[in-house]
């Protein structure tokens, strides 16, 4: 069966469970999930017997082409007008919606527009089927991981004293473009001595010196799946504190993708890592969770934090990041891939504890 | 004064026009607009005698180096459990929100944490003010424009046929970016032949041919201000057709811009370029309004369409961009950018009619 019909059965499955005879999908990646649709600005409609993409002209032809299993309109009025007529048209009662993802004032049109019928939050429904990668989906993110690759080791042959972090970033955005035809996924981050302690740097001028620690953040998109990965390269003479720091980033990291298998709480995976730093005095440093699901978002469900208390599950995949960062000084993040298998996982970006 | 703080101090002024004691700004822009912060997932908490910048602690050095005028709060729990308990604490009744740019989600926790007050959508309310640009921003915008032009002549000496667009995206965002250290402000548009017809086409692996129309739509962002231009490139000999497009789609420009200036009806302006193409037949190939405000997004208010009944005012930035699309055939658009200035108009990019 065609994925995406697969999908949007499993969706009308679950109306019932959720208290709802349909739901309005409005973010876009749950839009594509269900679809396959590339464009922006559109929404899904799906009822028992109803499945409907709405958009407007300037997107006619791309969902023309993208989808399939769904009756395309195309709207003249605004979307919550056209969403409103038809559950009204297709006799809702209940109509689900993405309570985060829903404009409170897209929320009291649609809610005054299908008049008796009730909205009712439905907020992570498909986010959460969309937590455990189908082949096709794992497949795309190998290709993604693997242009990505290519970009850190492209990166890697250019990385010399003198160039500027901005010029670094160029000559990888170009890599990747031109190597793959994509759009890097996010601004890739490279961050050179101090300025590797900001964990969201964006690229300056400053130039690269020989005794630098640079830290590059990069993510691509494939076929809309996305890949993310962090390296820290040391030019020159590694000095023994950067040395140290590295070294209980990497361990923390091995600790964690260690205890990774169908059944781990995920609380205890970030606590691996956690726990390790924490050992080292180094706790108040680390302060962002280990990691996060990764697909057709670069950060989506499940987060990999001490606060969660669900259980892995074969064919999630997330990042495990664990970092230290010392203002003034620096930061070191270390950030990988991982697939959840059968019997543990497998580490889809370049193994770096291999 | 500041200009963050004149800024602020307006927004301030203008609480009891709008029948609110306080404002949460959740629109990034608007965040940075009003206090100057340069990182994503914050906001700002405004009352008469409060001024709150909530975020969380992966940007905390950002906002300590961008921000003066607001007390950072670093939130340990939901941004929105945090807003709500400032809000209590500072006595507020009515509590403005931008309704288009709070989820439905965020908005029931506010409205709940909040207990007896009420909130009150402003929706527009700091979109309005950023619609006059003040002397700080203009220089920006000429600052971002600059870039763009040198990107666009770049583009033009090494646009042969042979290439791909990709190729030729590539190397036009890699020039950007070393050049001046920005990333592009949207994803570029390499259209050649008949691809030129999509107004949203992106660039392809379709190799350039020698006698090709290629469209180039390019913007980048400096100091977060966008710039944004479209340019169409005629390769080899120009057949009759494409030059008497070319000609129609200009001189429909020629004329939107000669009636621009303060007190004019914006539906007016959009009204000259598209009776004009009208008038020659070409109506129902221009199917998008005539140009979009520009700042600190790409596409602001105000929209230069033929819906639009407000008046321009001196200092509105905005885009000129008729355009004829044929299916299969391809498609021009120009596409420049101006400033509303005392007399008139001034166009800040390299003015083609000139």
């Amino acid at each position: 069966m065609d994925p995406f019909t697969r999908r949007v059965n499993r969706v009308t499955g679950l109306l019932r469970k959720h208290g709802v005879d349909s739901v309005l999908i409005t973010k876009p990646e749950n839009v594509r999930y269900l679809s396959g649709y590339r464009g922006d600005d559109a929404c899904l409609f799906i009822a028992r017997r109803a499945r409907f993409l709405i958009t407007d002209e300037r997107f006619a032809l791309q969902a023309k082409k993208d989808v399939k299993d769904f009756k395309i309109v195309i709207a003249c009025s605004p979307l919550s007008d056209v969403i409103s007529g038809l559950a009204v048209k297709a006799g809702v009662k209940k109509l689900g919606f993405e309570s985060s993802h829903l404009s409170y004032a897209s929320y009291e049109r649609i809610r005054s527009g299908i008049k008796g019928a009730e909205p009712v939050s439905v907020h992570g429904m498909i986010e959460a089927l969309r937590q455990v990668k189908d082949s096709r989906e794992i497949a795309f993110i190998r290709d993604s991981v693997n242009i990505l690759e290519n970009a850190v080791a492209y990166f890697k042959s250019i990385l010399k004293p003198g160039l500027s972090e901005n010029d670094l970033a160029a000559k990888t955005e170009y890599f990747i473009r031109a190597a793959s035809g994509e759009w890097a996924s996010f601004e890739l981050i490279v961050a050179s001595g101090p300025n590797s302690a900001f964990p969201h740097a964006k690229p300056t001028d400053r130039i690269v010196r020989p005794n630098d620690m640079v830290l590059l953040d990069l993510g691509v998109s494939y076929e809309g799946y996305k890949s993310d990965l962090t390296r820290v390269f040391f030019l020159g003479k590694i000095n023994p504190e950067r040395r140290k720091i590295y070294g209980i980033v990497r361990e923390a990291q091995r600790r964690s993708i260690e205890a990774i298998k169908p059944g781990a709480k995920i609380s205890h995976i970030d606590g691996a890592a956690r726990g390790f730093i924490n050992a080292k005095g180094l706790g108040k440093r680390f302060g962002h969770a280990l990691g996060h699901g990764i697909g057709l978002e670069v950060h989506e469900s499940p987060s990999i934090s001490s606060k969660n208390q669900a259980i892995l599950r074969t064919g999630m995949v997330f990042t495990v990041e664990p970092a230290v960062y010392i203002s003034g000084w620096g930061g070191v993040r270390i950030e990988d891939m991982v697939l959840v298998t059968r019997k543990g996982c497998e580490v889809l970006t370049d193994d770096i504890n291999k």
